[in-house]
């Protein structure tokens, strides 16, 4: 399973509601895309602060601690956990301090010269108390702003970072009268805002407006090189030139929720449209689509559409495992994928089955699951991944490991077959990718479909 | 929603191995019939214990309290919350001493002749120390079998539950040396158990095994009537006449886990056939079939089949809500469902939707989920219940409240139909579903179904 | 360390406050005779409920949980820990059903007839859901009282319970209208009641009255053999006759607190006293006077003034221990108690030491700081005990071990100088006591001092 | 109640034993210094990690926690809360990422220049991600030491830290190989290491080497203007010239444990001298001395022995406060103090009380002790302060507010008699603890004492 690096939302409310109930209510929204801490930057008695702490949004922001905290406006974040980084510092929004001044900075994204600005500034001595990227920002900004924070403007801001900072990133920046939201001139990660009579709303996917009953006439994007201010004067914004876009392809494969429209496409609708790709491209004759729920569910649907093959529950899915499961049997690894996804040996018995996921990328889980439903009675396995094979890493953003853990980079479509123990495995193409996207193909991402 | 009375699990290593781990991988299979509080209850130092606490399985049995907790056989229980009962009193298993020996119960079920055994008892001047109907069978047993329970044969505790305690129960005893399952005459919940090598599981749903990895040819159903015992000396069996069976069609519709097999039948099978009986009763001309994620999806996977309209993910389902929500607008009703099932607005626009749930009780929430659908542009909602119009009450363990709280009790389909804002409304006829199970009709309970 | 079975307090408000702050706060007043689990019993839309946990008070009530507990009369009760008993269902108060009506129970004490009591019922068919005496006292009332619970006067409750319960008992009992608070005839357990303008307040220590600033002139004790009940109409009270006392001495020596007065008495003078007897008796030529916090401090104060021996802080006490604590080397017995009670070096080298401590059990402690001190370079080390040598059990509510355990009581004063590697040991003796109290003597337990 | 800044404690195990256990025991005995937060810095697969949390000590790490954290050497660090500041970005140990490599510091003291060191580091646009002094530090090492930080030697590092980072500290730093521990020039913090067969142990205080059963002889004094290296090398160590020395003598007053021995001289017996030169200071004829608990009890001790006036425990601590408090009625402001110190009547009424605190800096509660003490009945109060008056702020550690808000700055000895409702009170005078202190006087830091 792939991890991506997080979701914000920020609120500014122009009533001087407390905003912290609807950062935390946008961050709920937003937990799919990251579920390892969260955390909020406010504005308390004119100072910068911040609560953030290990675990879910909801466990973690109570009614207790809501009370507490209030401001009229905030930015919030949600991380995702991987292994050896999960320790609390590493954790947003971050909060600064320079000249007795303070700002705080909630960021979606990877920047691709972290490594040479890092440098760079260690040269200059500089050092990092945090493991992340974001860190980078804020000294960058410092070193090229050397005026006291309350001067600086939005286009101080936004040209220092477009200039120095390399995508991708989708951020929020909290300043003790305003919130700044800025996207990368590429534009990888989505980022949208929502003008309502009571405030602004700015959030990673617009399914984070939802809550909030929104007219959907009133959502902007945030462009590809824009950078936007919200304070008691408005919306102010300034854009620089973006002639190209990279949008993140995974963001509609698998990261962003199924009723979020990022890029201009619905989520689920893409993955349906990649279903059917799958299908045209990977016919096979078998009785039952199987979906791998909950992400392989779209695709699916519309591979079971075009190939005429009816869909069948015949995983399901189980939501209550916890941490403490105690193999009776440490040997069989099958029993950890037969926890979470249970087969419905009814369903499946002496069936020619199209297991149908979103994407794969180690390989291991797939493995699992085709022994599991072939020791439930599946006649035949097919395999279908309704996206391009993963070939590559990711420098903005998603945590696809090194080529030599991809599993299709190093494996033919035989090798798979005979790896998964699967009867054929078919992907889609980029080809029919560019069919589909047609004028917008050139807008995306696909670095990590390429060798 | 409705909600059930509780899962029970319970292990016999005969290898003489930790039996909790196992029993408590059994309530995390069982989770989804219980949610309020978990416990087990096991053999140490030659005394009975129990460890209970309020939440989930998988918060409540660390690793730390495993490792405290060691016993070749124990029982376990799961609970649901419904309000004002919460109290960690009433949770289970309960514990019980008499006369310098102990025994523990977990219970699923409802008793009911409750009232009347309470009075009863009340006359002879026994108090009660929970709200629990599951302490009067401790009182019962006590009663009727004065000698010391270790002299307590499988025949004495059997014979004294089938004479004295009216269905419904499907319940689980431990003694010092062994575990007792009991099944009601009537069989209104399900019990099994299973035998592998190294011990005896024992589970309300045959999914309770499936983590073992389990050999489905030694999985056996407790049947109604049968009492077993679990011991050193393997299994012994009671059974009394049981002529006539009231398995709950409940289990079917909405209890049970898809992948489980309950009397007799899978459990996402059945939902399917009631989704086709649903579609062939209630036919009507629309553009996509949406589920009410995740109880109707199996039902709407054959509406769709039957109808030959499309299944759509029309409500995507959010699982990281909590109970923070601050709602911005307290007098939009809407927010609620938007949270939890929000629509996915690009599927559903200018559609005619066929709306497919599991079943409904008192119709507020899929008055909000039409509404909600219509307000993200849906041309026409027909709602489509997989089940037939509950019209009554429940004394057999599954918590459908009283006759004039439940919409299809008081309301004709014309009624509901504007109630609810849809276009149509269409139930299961109780006729067809004896279509469906022919001979096995007159084995199932169908209470609440019936004015 | 001995520790004793609980502490009860109870409030009813005249004026419709809520009560369970002013209970919550007198549980923390009586934290030192519990420290385990708390509960409160309360009365919410006509019923009763409980709310109890594991844990200190101030722990398991935080604001949060004051807020959803509503009541204007509630009864709550602390309970200490002892291994194999610390069950969440034995912790108080206890809720009992009846015939649709509920009560509940609060019990300080320890029933001495218990075990007959027990039989008798279980005769009777009656099961025990906890390991607590205090469950037979529900019982006992149910099966004399066949009523409803709403027509029991205060005298139909205090006549069976003085009648069929033996001592010790100070318990409080929780009505849907009223509390009744009743102490044994022999007054084993203190128990007193503070009328303010706003309402009525019931405690095991007078002080836990005084957060409420209370008015000494209107704190009355509960005499042995007395019953009262607090209602919207005042205070009602009956008594039976009792002309024998029996006030537990342990609870001046060691439980009480010290600004407490009970039976009478002050409890830091009382100790104080023992103090100055145990120096007239063991008089001893010596540098300094070393208490062991906090117990023997009291005694320890007058130990120096009757002997003119000047006190000294020999031993520190830590109090931020937990119970992580992973010793660097396991032989070495003597770290455990460092960590608690380190020695201050300086003060004790060289010296010639009385070592003052409220009472001796088990003397493994005692034993320990003799030679932490020794091994700081005191030069002798005299121990003085300001109380008589425990010889023997309790039935009445002390948690004193079995006869074997009690070192005074298989060992003479010669044996415990070697045992601890003392140079003396000295006690009080219970003639001293005799003269002391006097008149009032007769009035106390000393079962545990004599053979 | 003043608090300081910290307490620091670190481990290098020579024989490769986890020596996270050590540092845990080793807080603990330091939680007197920082009751906010704890963490340890360790070493794990050669990259330095840090666990720190809000709480105490022995909640934060438990056996579960212990068990995951292995390194043979580690630092920690507990932290005291003041308002505003108690974010977990401040706790320490901070952990500083420089060209791909780690180390961490653990910090006790305050930055005299800090404000200025800032602005020279902010100048050169460095940021701040915390509020915390010691973050400059590890700025000033990276500026100064640009090579890699494996390249550091230890005169690198001291020389750099004595140069240019003003007292006060005593800190600790944690490299992949080593612990350096460095105190100012001025020694205002103590700082002392134990040398065993197993390894080196650094604390604030030598009590923390108690729990190690320690050899007093193998205790050692880190000297002002001292850094001492620990590694597999053994020990290294360089000083610089510290022709003056500048101890804070608060920590005799009021920081250090009574066990511990600071500056040379043991706490306890130092407190006690000072409440001998309290009583010949400030005679009075009274009845009864009695300390406010815990930490005006060694003065009193010796304010009795040297004025013949028995020391008295008119009043108790409580031990058990939470946070809970609702107080029954807002308008009455001693009922705080009241649950915390309540007052012993029987041991006060109708005397003349000599009140000994071990220091007063802002004089509220005093004032509210005063009142009480008068209320339950005492004829007359004497406050007694066994140190001079507190008339300055202080720069190097010790939280001591504004001189607006020292009582001492504003009121005379009269006001403050009438502030206090006192009939008399007395300090000690700087002169009179020259005559004590002698030749040493000159080396302590009296600024707060000196308007």
């Amino acid at each position: 399973m792939l991890m991506e690096e997080c979701g914000v939302y920020g609120v500014y409310m122009k009533n001087n509601e407390n905003a912290i109930p609807y950062v935390v209510e946008g961050l709920i929204a937003l937990q799919h895309r990251g579920q390892e801490s969260a955390g909020v930057a406010y504005v308390s008695h004119n100072e910068i602060k911040v609560y953030k702490k290990m675990g879910m949004v909801a466990e973690i922001f109570n009614n207790g601690i809501m009370k507490k905290l209030d401001s009229s406006f905030a930015i919030g974040h949600v991380r995702y956990s991987t292994k050896g980084k999960s320790e609390i510092q590493n954790s947003q929004p971050f909060h600064v301090r320079f000249k007795n001044d303070h700002f705080a900075i909630a960021h979606n994204g990877q920047i691709e010269n972290a490594e040479e600005l890092r440098l760079k500034l260690e040269e200059q001595g500089t050092i990092f108390l945090t493991e992340s990227d974001t860190e980078l920002i804020l000294h960058i900004l410092i070193k090229n702003l050397r005026k006291n924070i309350n001067k600086w403007t939005l286009e101080d801001v936004a040209n220092i970072i477009f200039k120095e900072v390399s995508p991708s990133y989708s951020l929020l920046l909290l300043f003790k009268d305003r919130i700044i939201a800025i996207r990368d001139k590429y534009g990888y990660r989505p980022l949208y805002y929502y003008v309502s009579k009571e405030g602004f709303f700015i959030s990673s996917e617009d399914s984070g407006f939802y809550f909030l009953n929104s007219d959907v006439n009133k959502i902007y994007e945030i462009m590809p090189g824009e950078a936007v201010e919200f304070s008691e004067e408005g919306i102010k914004k300034i854009k620089i030139k973006s002639s190209e876009k990279r949008y993140c392809f995974f963001e509609h494969i698998y990261f962003a929720r199924p009723d979020s429209n990022v890029f201009g496409r619905n989520v689920h609708l893409i993955r349906e449209e990649l279903g059917k790709l799958c299908a045209k491209e990977n016919p096979v004759d078998a009785d039952i689509v199987v979906p791998v729920l909950d992400s392989g569910f779209s695709a699916a649907l519309d591979y079971s559409k075009e190939s005429k093959i009816p869909i069948e529950m015949g995983l399901m899915r189980n939501r209550y495992i916890g941490r403490t499961f105690i193999s009776p049997n440490q040997e069989d690894r099958e029993i950890g994928v037969k926890r979470k996804l249970p087969p419905i040996s009814q369903v499946i018995k002496d069936k020619r089955i199209v297991l149908v996921d979103d994407s794969i990328v180690r390989g291991t889980t797939m493995k699992k699951i085709v022994n599991m439903i072939k020791a439930a009675g599946a006649k035949e396995v097919h395999v279908r991944v309704a996206s391009p094979k993963v070939l590559n890493t990711c420098h903005w953003g998603v945590d696809i490991p090194d080529k030599n853990e991809l599993i299709a980079a190093y494996m033919d479509i035989e090798e798979l077959k005979n790896e998964f123990n699967a009867d054929s495995v078919g992907y889609v193409s980029l080809s029919s990718i560019n069919e589909l996207l047609k004028e917008d193909f050139k807008n995306y991402c696909f670095h990590c479909f390429v060798r």
